[in-house]
């Protein structure tokens, strides 16, 4: 048993979802920062469609808690703005996969996409502008009020993971490989790297940038990155497991999806127990890489296990 | 005449065009950066389309000889990095403007546009992950070799600066005040205001950062960037002029398109002899702002000039 298990763990991450959304509300406000000429009505209702939707807020989550884990105590309001630049990058990310011209998706958790409830240009303009908000709130040293402002490096480093993450050779190459997958299906190799890219870069990332923000020496920041990574694979397996057992009442949207959609995954290659026992070894993996840390991981290792259990 | 006049404007402005470009063809190779997985074939082909298509770089023009106005040799390097990040982002913008959700544009410069060569989805992908490169390049201090490496500091100005620039208050609202503006016109002020956020922002922007990559002060920073909207105006006005008065044949695409499409424009509102009065108003302003840099200046000078007499 953890000593933190008294408060439940769906409970402290809501709470982190809580303290996210309200910085990701003021960030998305009339207020112009400056250099800004105007912010345009239609386009910051359309950001806020995609980003204050309500959801889990993992990645925002692991942020936070890896900074916690070094006791950037004092830089928790950095963290937050890293895990909000984080939040925008992954919505983004859903404004734009949902496009008819990609996954084509009416609905995100049960509300119209932001192409339906606006337009496509809109929805197109919306990541855009998301993305592009993402490295100004890392980059912006002018917003700095906590007690130990970043140094210049460390935004810098923030910066440069998360375009990495997020680029060509992270999820946007991911996605990209996703959609070729559908008419030329990749060997397992392939299967694995295309998840790597797609959601692993930036679910490890979150990790990594926690460790960053913290001023945590480069040995933890590695550990935080290969724990990142862990949870990234567990969090892709468990979500095609779901699509190979759940019953489709309880996930709330169809099943079978990636099968009919023609998408290659581990789950369905080598089937659900072989999927139950990578989760278990996963789960086992990135908390034995916390195991320096003692009880202080207690949290983040409870997240491995929320990522590899969640059943919808 | 200026000193320099013995080289042609035009043959510079090709020569600096070409040097962008062999940076720009060297960043969009196979080449994995540390943290990149892969670099999918088909998205880096869309994003060099997209890229090396033969513009005539006005931007990182702009961005290194404002940078060499201040004597920034030592940071050549730096100054064309951080031409080449805000050439990634105006080429994606121009990708993602050309989707048929947008402007619904199938050539570029005699070549199909993106979502023609390839698909829609590649279009959108490849400016998306053009975007976050344009970060990359400017945060990667890895890549540092110059004899005056940038500080920190001076970094993260320039990557704020673009966020800025390009964003919700600047480039990519402009687009969405551009597309509302086809159905409900703007007055002269709304004109004004979209025309500053959409071409505007990015082109003050340009000579803002070849400041900030040669360290000069803050007045001198704020000098050129009033520079850079002078010539972001008149090469705005420039453009409606030639929509108004061009000869189709001579511009080699269609004129009066603006006034099809039911775009309001300053010149079509007060008619082409008022805009070339303005024109010369703004060359006059431009040029008077870089006084203080005597013959120094002069290149920058002969930019202005050829923004606001361009005849295509």
């Amino acid at each position: 048993m953890d000593t933190n298990a008294e408060i439940p763990f769906e409970m402290r991450l809501d709470a982190r979802a809580r303290e996210v959304e309200t910085l990701l509300r003021s960030l998305l406000d009339t207020h112009l920062l400056p250099g800004e000429i105007a912010r345009p009505e239609r386009l910051l209702a359309a950001m806020r469609h995609g980003v204050l939707n309500g959801g889990k807020r993992l990645r925002p989550f692991l942020v936070v808690e890896s900074a916690a884990l070094f006791g950037a105590g004092a830089r928790h309001i950095e963290a937050l703005r890293a895990a909000a630049a984080l939040e925008c990058v992954h919505c983004y990310s859903l404004i734009h996969d949902d496009l008819p011209a990609m996954d084509d998706d009416d609905l995100r958790r049960g509300q119209p996409t932001v192409h339906r409830a606006f337009d496509e240009a809109a929805a197109i303009l919306a990541g855009d502008a998301l993305l592009t908000l993402a490295f100004d709130i890392i980059c912006d040293d002018a917003a700095d009020n906590g007690a130990a402002p970043l140094p210049a490096a460390t935004r810098l480093a923030l910066a440069r993971g998360l375009a990495r993450a997020a680029g060509l050779g992270g999820m946007a190459g991911g996605q990209m490989l996703d959609l070729t997958a559908q008419h030329d299906a990749p060997d397992e190799a392939g299967i694995i790297r295309l998840q790597a890219m797609k959601t692993g870069a930036l679910i490890r990332y979150a990790c990594e940038a926690g460790a960053i923000v913290a001023g945590a020496p480069e040995s933890d920041r590695e550990r935080l990155a290969e724990f990142g990574s862990a949870i990234g694979l567990a969090f892709q397996l468990a979500d095609d497991l779901l699509d190979v057992t759940a019953d489709a009442g309880r996930l709330g949207k169809a099943t079978g999806k990636d099968a009919a959609a023609g998408k290659a995954t581990l789950a369905a290659l080598h089937g659900p127990d072989w999927a139950r026992r990578q989760l278990h070894g996963l789960v086992e993996q990135a908390s034995s890489l916390l195991e320096p840390y003692g009880e202080r991981a207690a949290i983040l290792k409870q997240a491995a296990r929320f990522v590899a259990q969640r059943d919808r």
